[in-house]
């Protein structure tokens, strides 16, 4: 662990992420997955299956944030655009590999690796793979930028090859403490107060509205354990004395 | 319903969403309403509780779009800074509207409404209120950009209010066809040759790995329903054939 703050973007691709067809879950597991490591994801982008824009969104993040990941757009159909887009970003050329494709050999007899399931071999020059252990198609590393599949099962899957590549930084540490029947408006001052006192940690107040329950749940983040246990203190003192 | 083509960005603003605290749902629930009234959804970004971040992302957006809408960061605490980030996107003042503060007061009493809660009766000049069902404090509309709350009960009820505002173009129409137990690469070959005999319609194809259960799902989406049509019967001998 560092003493660094250390950055990361996820680009999630897809048409179908910006329809309403499907739900997005894969920001959640990549964020569970960096916090313990001592990344923190500053930006996400959901983007359509668009050449373009895939390829400008890598360049910028991959220049802005220490590690950037991308899902979506890794599979044999005419759509799956991703490799040829962060090929695009970075100016390498991009042609099958064997490493891929023995890979996708785990998986599927010669005779079933038609042209369509080869293009899952097209990989950048000079990336390294990510292995896919829930369907052999792999990911991969190109520079600071993670290419991973889209389905969650297997994005997730792709994450444990990830996580020996990752140099993190000092930890997010985080501490929630809830108070139902509260309103946002009756804690604002007070939390403010704690907020101004203790300047390297963050306060957010999340108000929930369910059924018939409502209430807020403070969430304080800093990366001094010492410190965030003064917070939750003082917060659980303003909700005793709600 | 215009001929022309219209289009959307969704702005998600809160460190929640990008720590993986919270699942964002508001882009599934913006997109549904938009699609039907000719709108499509380009782009989203998730992007932390950040000024800068913000009121950069609000300009881009607002010039890149026909539509924005931007939810969280709208109630009564410190870390609530959206308007005037809005505010600053656009160049113009912000202060506490007496018509806001007549919404708030359906819910509050002039001693519950402390300087927290008056807050929320911020708006920026030129701004129009968006009425909010669920819990009073407003949303409003800066030009081409919807400000909405970030809790998904009161943000989908603030869209009641947008509709008529919206100026629609032609709809995206979409058919699905399940293909259970396909796997990809033994349709990709045929799918690129029914995309390049029906230009106007871009085909999608999902893959899902749930339990011991494998296929995919064909997507296709046009604005001509007959053209959809021929599409669809296409991907039904598609999938009969296989």
């Amino acid at each position: 662990m560092g003493e660094k703050i250390v950055t990361a973007g996820v680009i999630l691709i897809g048409d179908e992420l910006l329809s309403g067809r499907t739900q997005d879950t894969n920001l959640g597991t990549i964020a569970k997955f960096l916090t313990p490591l001592g990344v923190d994801i500053k930006e996400a982008r959901i983007i359509a299956d668009d050449a373009k824009t895939i390829t400008r969104t890598v360049r910028e993040f991959a220049a802005c944030f220490d590690y950037v990941f991308t899902t979506g757009g890794i599979g044999p159909t005419h759509d799956d655009i991703t490799a040829d887009c962060i090929a695009d970003a970075f100016n390498v050329g991009i042609s099958e590999r064997e490493d891929a494709l023995n890979e996708l050999r785990v998986r599927y007899s010669e005779e079933e690796l038609n042209p369509a399931r080869r293009r899952m071999a097209r990989i950048p020059d000079g990336a390294s793979l990510i292995i896919n252990p829930v369907s052999q198609a792999p990911g991969f590393q190109t520079r600071n930028v993670f290419t991973l599949a889209g389905v969650p099962s297997i994005m997730k899957g792709m994450l444990v090859d990830i996580a020996p590549r990752i140099e993190g930084g000092m930890q997010l540490l985080s501490i929630t403490v809830p108070a139902p029947g509260m309103g946002e408006g009756d804690a604002a001052g007070p939390l403010a107060k704690i907020e101004a006192e203790f300047p390297t940690v963050s306060i957010g107040s999340y108000p929930y509205f369910e059924n018939d329950r409502h209430g807020v749940n403070f969430v304080a983040r800093g990366r001094d354990r010492d410190v965030l246990e003064q917070v939750e203190a003082k917060l659980f003192a303003l909700v005793d004395e709600y």
